[in-house]
């Protein structure tokens, strides 16, 4: 931290509804808000949520403008008589209650946008604490805004937003965040870039970084999204030497983990693979066995993939691995279904059956029942089939039947994706129980 | 609720971790401890997330024992240094800390176990406040435990979990709810049961419902986990005359929107598909075109499934369709890939493909693009091939891709489902958007 001082270094989030304390929905808007503190340097003190309760919901705004400069409240906007989050804080706050005809307007416009008179009580809405920014809600009725606050004789600020995320987002990328930063009076800037990886786990990743970022220097964080993890560099100070040390510490990053590195920000294995793919102007067959139809099913998941994936057959028995991928019965009899020799028959089967370019397939013991002692549960084989080769390799992995599977299916996408770079398949993961 | 006192009326959550204020890590812990807490007639006054910080973790503490009769506090338990739960309780209660021998035993026979010597700082989780009552964790080796004092002349109790969701979780089911259902002066129960539905929405279910159930008998929740909406009945009482109470009011769901109803419990549409597949001794095949492999995929994540399924066909291409699945070109070009007359060939198809007894399959129009006038985002064809039938049926769906696909996927083992029960498939879904 810099010896300048900062308008804003400590923040509490609230967060408001019934569905919250009852245990009927997960709060996913605080960890969302969280990381954008984070990132923006915001030293987050608490989350408090509450329910619909206005002796509550008071006793949080005061709990938390005793503790921060900065108060978000996401929840408690809506039309209906539970929605008590502008009355409270205007009571707790000493401030009257002011309407806002231009927000009313615009409530009756969405309202005669989708052929519906808007119902009395969404006025409500339009109902601000006096000396409030009100902050637009493209995507629903109810705005946000903002207030700045004298309590007990310290500056805070206090920022009100709908509780649907949808909403709740775009309001803070549009309107909270610019806002955040253009206070700061320091005229220094948080920058980040994100790496996502896959292969190595979080602590191996963490090993390799060894004392590449020195703390003075910038941030290293890991966030781990099986399978993947992504590793995100934070630097901060004056604009362009903010943006000079990003782009070195990025270069160390790549330098260190770079073989493990398949995208940036928010890139999937996916979503990088079905962009190769298209690049290289190829079709991608698949098949699959333990993996259940995981693979075509990621790969699909992404808008546009009927330009990139010719088909996949989910060969699950002996017989259809025969009659589907053309699977050899003296094949299947000699080696076992779970076996490299039968990984390679199905990818080529899969190839030849969909006339693809490239073709990947999976094996193995998902479990929790079939393992063997030649073939433990967790024993996957990946083949790959292409013009002039086709190979395969033998994993031993872990875990649930959720995680081998989607363990598996990530490393069938990873070889697709390192094959169309010109690299070779990962010998191994290094990534440990 | 009744006029006796109860021991336990409110409770506070407490989550402790840096990982949760830095936004690395969604708080799931809470929710389900909160939905524990629901059933069983607690109310929820708050819960109150700080980081690794003993100042804050204090504040946090004192805050939740002025305002519940029950403090739940996870996280913080770990052997590091900046794990600081223990510590922080035992100084704001003014208890002395003592170490417990039998814990650390267990611990250094975990670590045996395992083949390794536990490090020195693991006998940190050893120490508990002077009169805890240590509750076991089979899986991890931090023991919770559970404390009673008197603060400011009220009796409160502080239950402590270590933050890993799958040790929390059976120390939860295990060790505190039958502890404090055991506390209830009352000798009153609360019981549940709930019921999983689709095809109908949260709104469309609360209609049918009506005043069927009578704030007094008993309370009727929802809580949506697209695509499918479980309604759960909580009644209160007396053991015997609850367990009745709990059987009439579940008739009464049952008669109203039982035909919604695929299951309970936990029950997954998956899972009762899988379940009456094996009751049949029926072998499915599963075609799929923009569901792209998500029908098999769910079927096969459930362990087992080797048993009930023939195999499954990703055909996102004409020509794959073709190939794979034996439509007729001449199909394709009259009524186009997406339509009743390819829906029903593709189940045909499969189910010749993989000998199968029974085969479902999709083709429709996900988008974002490829919608036509004819065909707009959304359109999708389920059709169902067994002995002596083979059907189709059109339905308009809404939503992202994502959620397309799904609830696609959920309508074809809907069918399955349907068909095994000798039911006719639902006509088309009561979900507005």
């Amino acid at each position: 931290m810099p010896a300048e001082e900062r308008v804003i270094e400590r923040a509490v989030i609230l967060s408001t509804g019934d569905e919250l304390t009852s245990g009927l929905t997960v709060d996913t808007n605080s960890n969302w808000l969280a990381d954008k503190l984070f990132e923006n340097g915001i030293d987050l003190v608490a989350v408090i949520t509450v329910g619909d309760d206005a002796e509550r919901i008071r006793w949080a705004f005061e709990s938390a403008l005793d503790r921060a400069d900065l108060v978000i409240s996401t929840g408690g906007l809506g039309p209906t008589a539970d929605d008590l989050t502008t009355e409270v804080l205007a009571a707790t706050l000493g401030r009257e209650i002011v309407f806002d005809e231009a927000s009313a307007q615009h409530m009756r416009a969405l309202f005669r946008s989708i052929g519906r008179d808007m119902p009395q009580n969404n006025l409500r809405q339009a109902n601000f604490p006096a000396g409030a920014v009100i902050l637009a809600n493209p995507l629903g009725t109810a705005p946000g805004y903002r207030v700045e606050v004298d309590w007990k004789g310290r500056r805070r600020f206090v920022v009100v937003l709908p509780g649907v995320p949808r909403e709740m987002k775009p309001m803070t990328e549009n309107e909270v965040l610019p806002w955040l930063r253009g206070l700061d009076a320091t005229g220094q800037v948080y920058l980040s870039r994100s790496f996502q990886t896959f292969g190595a786990s979080e602590s191996a990743l963490d090993e390799m970084m060894g004392r590449a970022v020195a703390p003075e220097e910038g941030r290293l964080s890991f966030r781990a999204a099986f399978p993947q993890i992504s590793v995100r560099v934070t630097v901060h100070g004056r604009p362009h030497e903010a943006e000079a040390a990003l782009a070195r510490l990025s270069e160390r990053v790549r330098e260190r983990i770079g073989d493990y590195v398949f995208g940036e920000g928010a890139a999937t294995m996916e979503g990088v693979v079905n962009q190769l793919l298209r690049q290289r102007r190829w079709k991608l067959a698949i098949a699959e066995s333990c993996t259940g139809g995981l693979v075509a099913e990621r790969l699909t998941n992404v808008p546009g993939s009927s330009q990139v994936f010719a088909g996949g057959l989910v060969a699950y028995t002996p017989q259809t691995k025969q009659a589907t991928l053309g699977v050899r019965a003296e094949t299947l009899e000699r080696h076992g279904a779970v076996s490299d020799e039968v990984a390679r028959e199905m990818a080529a089967g899969a190839r030849r059956a969909c006339d693809a370019d490239v073709a990947v397939s999976v094996t193995g013991v998902a479990g929790p029942d079939g393992g063997t002692a030649e073939n433990p549960v967790g024993t996957v084989y990946v083949g790959f089939a292409c013009d002039g080769a086709l190979v395969s390799r033998r994993y031993k992995l872990w875990g649930t039947r959720d995680w081998i599977r989607l363990l598996a299916s990530q490393i069938a996408l990873d070889w697709v994706r390192r094959h169309a770079l010109g690299r070779p398949p990962q010998e191994s993961l290094l990534i440990r129980r």
